[in-house]
């Protein structure tokens, strides 16, 4: 049994019954044993202790939608019309990749989240196998699916499926529970309808949920509308989507009956701000999603539409944008972005009996954050501070699954500087293939 | 004479003749004397020589509009409606502050400028005195101004100019050339139109450039309307306020004739995006202002309404925040938008001669930027790394007018710890008072 105490640390829980406190918590292996405001009890023996008083505690954050092995192409292709971009730049480069580049990427994708105090993530790619590895090699949390575009052969469809099937199987629950898996069409734009259907079939048969990206833009809306005659939530609610735990990326362009319908079936959504100005595919109406009762969490998409991993960004996005769109200064007020990142992470991902907030018997997913810093003073309202003052560089200790993973700004489990020296060595061999 | 060979560094210089080049540069006491791709030759004795090879150079950031004694009020009141914010929280505490507060509040906000990269920022405040001894021995550069607020008896009224004229005639040229000043009626819809005409004749008399905040909101704007028959940028010409240089703070709500006006007056804009967001204030006709030609530059407003310093924020909330709305992907580049913090933020505050850019003659004002992390990999676009995915954390050192004043992200000058508990101390203060 190993055992850790925290004494004497700033607590920003998001556990609406106990959510800023001074105090002291006690994790125990993999678990948090105590919270509160009085010194601990019957602790164990060689329990090792940590003074926390400069430091402010939170779970650890949750990045619900995003692409870790494209991190190999941040800045290689910005400020460019989405075609271009993703026609003449982004397909030729991954067309290249093979399994030493994804791998490289999503070394550098996790190097860069765990830091920034990232502890969960979403990810939707191919070669998923290589991007488990990586998850399970460096302690983080991850929820990993095959995404599938089915606009191909019905032999590559076929295989793809299966291909997708097998690796959600074969790894949900894998390194010690921290990987867990969903399955997921692309998108309605890029899969037929009975291709989708074939999907659902196998969520229902594999007890798995599913992941798609949903009217990201004008045009893929309009699309859908021409070829199905519905718009996207409408079209995936009729091919059965949400009759399984469904968790749609970007949904930027709802009307009022799909948000109600979105609300109704239980669907959270992935809010991806920063990528969604960047790319200028518009801004999601945030504060009806959460007026209506959706779970919105947070995602950064991939970097090269970031161009960055740092959560505390989207959330930062996610407070402001709302505010000077709608002319409300009171939209999502600041606790509201921070849940976003985290406790509302957790629901998403179906894993809010365990993650998303520091609460007794949770895991012990958490972040320590450096508050002698000038931008954090006065010492005022530190949720406020995180949210509008923060930022990934403040993070100081990250523990996953109650071992730390980051000391000091750096990753214990992972070799910081190979990792960089192989994500430039597989950019220069994409460059050149 | 001081000599600083800075070598083998990645120098984005923001000089359009030569961007961007990995060489060498040699800083003599207060100016850069040399820069190029070649070791440089005809050094003095004792030169002081500096490894740059993991580091990228950039000119100091400029940020034009803010009031940096209230980052006492830092997270003292968010997400609230502008008018609970203004009246029920910022005037009654900031009618406490005495002249401690207003150094401890400064000193603060001088501390964070400088460690996240900023080298100049234009102040627009009361008790400027206290704000220019900080700037005299923080060594930072600072364009500064008393901001008058003119609803007020006659005999109030004339004192509060010739205190504005006489700070700004004692102080000019100040500290070295470092404190540069200017006069300033706080606003259309805060000072009476003779009373603004007065600020102008002074403009003239002591040859001073003049800053205002302007149509910031749509409400004051409407009251303008109502109250002159003119719309602000009108009003404001009719008053002779753009017959002097002058700086405009927000400028968010402009039709195009005021657009084509600004530029025709040669009239620069402080944008201020996050503080817009922040007080849903609106969001800036940015690509329309540029096109039109008018000088663009960034400012954060005070930690009230942002509640941060770091002008990376503002340079990536320019570059990201304009695409989204206008649905151009290409609208403000990367490129433009580090331009906006820098060699524009320069031009809008008349010292574009001296600072602004990394070019020979020029003051030695400029930072390092710690480049060995996840988030600048792999090495492409390194405009685009900085503007999406740079932070002031990422800044390591900074130099103004030739002399170090943030080593290791260290405050060489000032004591941080004393600043941050005065600033701690002043506040609590003010809450009791």
């Amino acid at each position: 049994m190993s055992q850790i105490w925290i004494e004497n640390g700033l607590f920003i829980t998001m556990d609406d019954a106990q959510p800023t406190f001074k105090g002291h918590m006690v994790v125990t292996d993999d678990r948090i044993t105590y919270l509160g405001t009085e010194a601990p009890q019957q602790l164990a023996e060689g329990v090792q202790k940590m003074d926390g008083s400069k430091l402010a505690f939170l779970p650890g954050l949750i990045n619900t939608h995003g692409h870790a092995a494209m991190s190999l192409l941040r800045g290689y292709s910005d400020d460019q019309n989405l075609q271009v971009w993703l026609e003449e730049k982004m397909w030729p480069m991954e067309g290249k990749y093979v399994d030493q580049d994804t791998r490289a990427g999503s070394a550098l994708a996790i190097v860069e989240m765990l830091r920034s105090g990232t502890t969960s993530f979403v990810d939707m790619y191919d070669r998923m196998d290589q991007v488990a590895l990586m998850v399970e090699q460096s302690g983080m949390r991850g929820c990993l699916t095959r995404g599938v575009i089915g606009l191909c052969p019905a032999d590559v469809q076929d295989a793809k499926l299966a291909e997708a099937i097998a690796f959600a199987r074969d790894w949900n629950g894998k390194a010690d529970g921290r990987i867990t898996t969903m399955i997921s069409p692309h998108a309605p734009y890029t899969c037929p309808p009975d291709y989708i259907e074939r999907f659902v079939q196998a969520a229902h048969d594999y007890n798995l949920p599913l992941h798609t990206h949903m009217s990201e833009t004008i045009t893929e809306v309009e699309q859908n509308v021409r070829d199905y005659g519905l718009r996207p939530v409408e079209h995936l609610d009729r091919l059965g989507f949400f009759s399984r735990p469904a968790l749609v990326a970007h949904a930027v362009h709802l009307n009022d009956t799909e948000i109600g319908l979105l609300a109704a079936k239980g669907v959270s959504v992935s809010h991806n701000p920063v990528s969604n100005l960047k790319l200028a595919s518009g801004i999601a109406r945030v504060p009806e999603l959460l007026r209506a009762g959706v779970t919105v969490s947070l995602g950064t998409d991939s970097v090269a539409s970031n161009n960055n991993l740092d959560l505390f960004e989207e959330i930062r996005f996610a407070a402001l944008l709302h505010k000077g769109v709608s002319g409300d200064p009171t939209a999502v007020p600041a606790l509201e972005a921070l849940k976003m990142g985290t406790v509302y992470g957790a629901r998403a991902i179906w894993q809010q009996e365990d993650i998303g907030s520091l609460q007794e018997g949770k895991k012990a997913d958490f972040i320590a954050i450096d508050i002698e810093q000038p931008h954090f003073y006065p010492k005022t309202d530190i949720v406020s501070h995180l949210v509008y003052s923060g930022s990934g560089r403040d993070v100081k200790h990250v523990w996953v699954d109650g071992r730390q993973v980051v000391r000091n700004g750096e990753c214990t489990l992972l070799d910081e500087e190979k990792i960089r020296y192989e994500a430039q060595a597989s950019f220069d061999r994409l460059l050149q293939a």
